[in-house]
């Protein structure tokens, strides 16, 4: 079968001819789709087999006829890429990579869907480490947002290595979603965003199939979409008979990708478990249909009851051809990167660079060796530190969720990712090649968009977010979506602390550490001064499979002696030593200092104190049982009391007693703010000596975290 | 000065007379209102100065002529809402409170706005605590959320009690907002709500004025916000004199008080920080103007520059009858009242009840008394625990975010909360009278909607949510900001350990619980079977002033004859006691069982083990030091361990290991999940006879946490 060309500026002629060819046996593809899903939800007993049923034609429509890909060679820089933010229907996509030849799902691996399989490549929601799958998704509107960023991502590297005749980057993002993307807020951000930046290489199809869990979506939504979507900038598309009308859904998917002005929102209608007992119903969507019913189906489509999992040769045939011609598309990319190398040798070599996700070796040469003396407050540390980097390496996209007056992560002439058509229609100045991203008070697409950004290929382009502290609260699914997939996304949270004053309890975070501290895969560092957060940027930048949250002080922190960077990335260290002491404090971030004072009072009481700094728990559980003990000493002995004005919760691990808080914060100007809640140097002295004085004499409290 | 009439059914004349009177004192009071802002912000050299001072006209004509509310009386039931989703605007509130006669807000208080002052009732944000706040704001987008709640409780509680002629419940919300409330998710999902709920009692208020931290809205959305509203089904009302034209402003509230069909947008264009030297810019929206600036307004507008706080006799006077008027209306109601108790004599008495936040007396008489013997999931133990409750007593309104088929939240005959006409347009079958709300795959808004629903009145509408456990992530910041405002919302979170199975990592929590129980005023209790899961409802009813969350498993769980509903009020209790045993096993929730399966094993091997069943650390914490150590006996030497497939942070506190997880999840069936991570009897116990050895090897181990 002739393979279609594929020219150097990544258009193609239309499939419809192709299509034509073929449509004969759609129908058969439809009905060996639809009753293989019902199988594979069956044998196990569960599962969602209602979705993906509704999408089959959508499906076909894709990846048979419009989307560009390799199955022999997944990771083909330029392929489109493809995310199903309708998660649970991940058996639509298994069994499209399945049939398309992507060879590490096999039959037998396609079979293993709910399976107690360990290395199973069908688990509940499609997940990044396999083959063919762009993004882990699965919580709902992540993926839509996911796809904004992997869509901003081929803007952003388009712009900065497409030359005429060389359209080195041009691949479209297709993004398949159902009523909840719709729904959730993250969702609804992601669309309005996208929508602003014109992002015409972004096609959303929408399964629109009307069932939640629930029931009709009338239960719980009503409003107009396609306006909707249309006041957002998008162009739409409907698709009526979407469980059918492949031809129909070819030409809508061929008009998206032709768009040179927004993004494409394809309205398709579907039923919702088509062929079964429970079509067009909420039942369809999350339960196997049963025994009978599966058979019933397979009746009612000419096809054996008796006989499972069943691909006959036509629909083997149908497919056979796409491995091939994703290598013809990967050979014709080769050539074309080989060429352009050649013309654009500086380029070509940086292209080469970024696709490995190597930074210039001499990154770490930006960064400043010492820092001014004055008080600084660490989030102005983050600029002085990071924002060297930003303006000279441009794998870095920096991102702001409107607080750039704020977060310092400004560098001297940067320009703004923008449509650059913004510039005379209402004065935005910026264009698709700046790397500062203005979010726009939506923290939570900004991170999810971010994992998008870092997910196009690893380390290619690293995305930092920035926002206040608590805000990161509003952001945290898609954070947490970032480590969970080993994505490297850089969080500045700012605003730390009680010591951001007068904001009040709203924006003071308490409990937020907490949370950020048990998650998997993220180093949540607090930098006590510049020197540190220094350290903490080093340590974020190497961390390729790890996110990170660098969370600086709002207020001025005194610049001290006794800090080191490379002491960050083991997590703590002792940053004073005391001979024979009696305690050990622990300092933490921007009340680092504190411990240090403590001790000073201490000493002139006559009790000797140890300080350790201690800016990230992570980083320091990952460190030998020697030098956990060398640092902190309890095996000694002696008590360890940490400082650190948010809950206790975790600290009890490594100290004996906590100078913490368990109530939310207070309206209040910094400074009176850490009065107010004790965190003055003679209140903390006195409680470190009360506390010392108390385990004298009840031995037990020694067995226990005391909070003082 | 005349008091305009206001009827019993809630409506009244136009202010439009009245304003025509009063208007000659307009430009007076805009220029007064604006000034003393400047000066506000100026004295302590920050603060939010520019968007109070956009509004100044906004605020006239809500204060004087449309808001119906009582002064001296800032709880009288049936006041109108008013909510400022744009929190930092604080001034603006606070000054209107000031001038128009609350009590508490005096002149000296007004003046302490970001004073260090410790009893200032002029925090940084709103604060529900002091008088004429109806809920905390400052995070974004929660304000309209929480408008949206509260216009849903006057629709329910008008539904319930009205009767012809005795419009009891009949305010309006009014909610203003800036930009950010647009972009945010939350503000998007309630927008969405509202406007399928058709919400005619609600009106938004947009101060639009194009400006955000980082510049203008254009930098970060461009979308048709008006066509966006249309679509989402609400009235969008155009006010292009923002600054000034307070009879536009009246006859556009009017108009949206009057709607019969649908919420009001009112799209309000303002200039922020109008006549300072930063007039429509961004730095006027988070900084004093600085004292030169401050000092040209004032000459600008004919005042004398070395006056500050200036309030003359004729603005003083333009505000006065205000707390007359609302005494007045205040009388109205409670004669409307007494007349509807007399004539609706049971009505009247669950009125007064339901005003002062009672449940029937009886209430714990609705919950089993013992529960079959069978295996039983914890989720469907909430649903036998709680169903017979909400079918019974109307306080409770209870929503789920689409999971109706998993939470089992649903009782025998439930009624959904809907418009009436869905009925028709539809086949959507509700009413305003009904008490489950389908909230849509809108996890964060309906915690931010209950928490509206809750702020009503103290307890007259207790709010429970559902949804997976994992997806109170995406909830998280409504959940804080109902445990922050000391509102008793019951979140019921199901699915809760890695035991869920096949959904796999992103659907598994881990860390989760660390954020819960690190939350000020937040109880997290995960139940270890239908008789703690009575117990944790029994805690949550009980807790007037607190959330709660309620989280249970979706796999069934063995009935313990050892559990005791009352157990779970201390936070932890002794499940099985032993004689000189060699170590505590800590049980919780879900995995309960597993610490008892332990026991009886290490027991065969002749290793005595006490077992503590701990399903909530914040209620063992209220406990006694005697209490704590009786049930830990850590004092006597006697090593804990707890069993819990969540990150360990927060259990070093209460013990000595943990069979804990510190990596994401992975997809595999329950029973599956559970074994591929060490949760087997065997390896369990395996781990703590290990662990019992490793102690004995190294004594330091005892004062470190081991992870097993």
């Amino acid at each position: 079968m002739a393979v279609g060309p594929i020219t150097v500026n990544g258009s193609s002629k239309s499939a419809l001819p192709l299509l034509r060819r073929l449509s004969k046996d759609h129908d058969l593809v439809l009905k060996t789709f639809r009753l293989l899903i019902a199988d594979l939800c069956q044998q196990f007993g569960g599962g969602h087999p209602g979705g993906a049923i509704g999408m089959a034609a959508i499906g076909v429509a894709l990846w048979r006829y419009v989307m560009r890909y390799a199955p022999h060679a997944p990771d083909f820089f330029n392929r489109d890429r493809f995310v199903l933010s309708n998660g649970h229907t991940c058996l639509f996509q298994y069994t499209f990579l399945h049939l398309t030849g992507y060879k590490a799902m096999t039959f037998d691996q396609l079979k293993s869907y709910h399976s107690d399989r360990v290395d199973a490549l069908c688990p509940g929601h499609p997940e990044i480490e396999h083959e063919g799958i762009e993004v882990t998704t699965g919580p709902l509107g992540q993926g839509i947002a996911n796809a904004v960023g992997l869509a901003m991502a081929t803007k952003s590297l388009a712009a900065k290595f497409n030359q005429p005749g060389y359209d080195l980057v041009s691949n479209h993002t297709w993004c398949m979603i159902g009523d909840a993307c719709l729904q959730e807020g993250v969702g609804l951000e992601a669309i309005s965003f996208a929508g602003h930046l014109r992002l015409n290489n972004l096609t959303v199809i929408y399964d629109n199939n009307q069932i939640t869990c629930d029931g009709s979506v009338d239960l719980t939504n009503t409003e107009d979409i396609n306006a909707k979507m249309r006041a957002s900038g998008w162009d739409v598309i409907d698709v009526e008979d979407g469980c059918y009308d492949i031809e129909g859904l070819v030409q809508a998917l061929e008009q998206a990708r032709a768009s040179t002005e927004k993004p494409t929102f394809i309205n398709v209608r579907t039923v919702i478990g088509l062929g079964s007992n429970v079509a067009g119903m909420a039942a369809a969507h999350g339960a196997a249909f049963g025994t009978p019913n599966v058979a019933q189906m397979k009746k009612d489509n000419g096809f054996n009851p008796d006989e499972h999992f069943v691909i006959g040769e036509t629909v083997r045939k149908f497919f056979e051809d796409l491995p091939a011609r994703g290598e013809s598309i990967v050979q014709q990319w080769n050539e074309l990167v080989k060429q352009y190398t050649n013309q654009y040798p500086e380029l070509g070599a940086e292209f080469q660079r970024r696709m490995r996700g190597e930074l210039p070796p001499n990154w770490k040469d930006l960064i400043p060796t010492s820092f001014p003396e004055k008080p600084t407050a660490s989030r102005a540390s983050s600029g002085l530190v990071f924002n060297p980097i930003a303006k000279e390496i441009e794998t870095f996209m920096v991102g702001t969720a409107d607080l750039s007056p704020s977060v310092n992560m400004i560098w001297p002439g940067k320009v703004d990712f923008q449509h650059p058509d913004l510039r005379t229609t209402c004065n935005i100045n910026g264009n698709y090649s700046g790397r500062y991203i203005h979010y726009g008070v939506r923290e939570h697409a900004m991170c999810a968009i971010s994992n998008g950004l870092a997910a196009y290929a690893p380390s290619t382009i690293i995305p930092t977010t920035s926002s206040f502290f608590m805000f990161y609260l509003y952001a945290a699914p898609a954070v947490r979506m970032g480590a969970l997939q080993h994505l490297q996304i850089i969080h500045c949270a700012t605003h730390d602390s009680i010591g951001m004053g007068e904001d009040g309890p709203t924006h003071q975070p308490i409990e937020l550490a907490a949370l950020y501290r048990a998650m998997p895969n993220l180093l949540y560092i607090r930098p006590g001064d510049s020197e540190e957060t220094a350290g903490a940027w080093i340590t974020a930048i190497e961390a390729k499979t790890t996110s990170t949250i660098i969370s600086t002080s709002r207020h001025a922190l005194p610049q001290l002696k006794q800090t080191r960077r490379d002491g960050v990335a083991q997590g703590a260290y002792v940053l004073q030593e005391a001979e024979n002491a009696a305690v050990t404090l622990i300092g933490v971030g921007a009340e680092l200092s504190f411990a240090l004072e403590v001790a000073d009072k201490l000493k002139e009481k006559g009790v000797l104190a140890r300080v350790v700094s201690f800016p990230c728990q992570r980083l320091f559980e990952q460190q030998s049982l020697e030098y956990k003990r060398s640092v902190l000493q309890r095996h000694r002995g002696i008590p360890a009391v940490v400082i650190e004005p948010y809950a206790p919760n975790g600290w009890e691990r490594y100290s004996d007693a906590g100078v913490c808080i368990k109530r939310f914060g207070h309206s209040l100007p910094g400074k009176a703010a850490y009065k107010f809640f004790g965190y003055d140097i003679d209140t903390l002295t006195e409680k470190v000596e009360g506390y010392l004085e108390q385990i004298e004499k009840d031995e037990y409290l020694r067995k226990e975290f005391v909070e003082l």
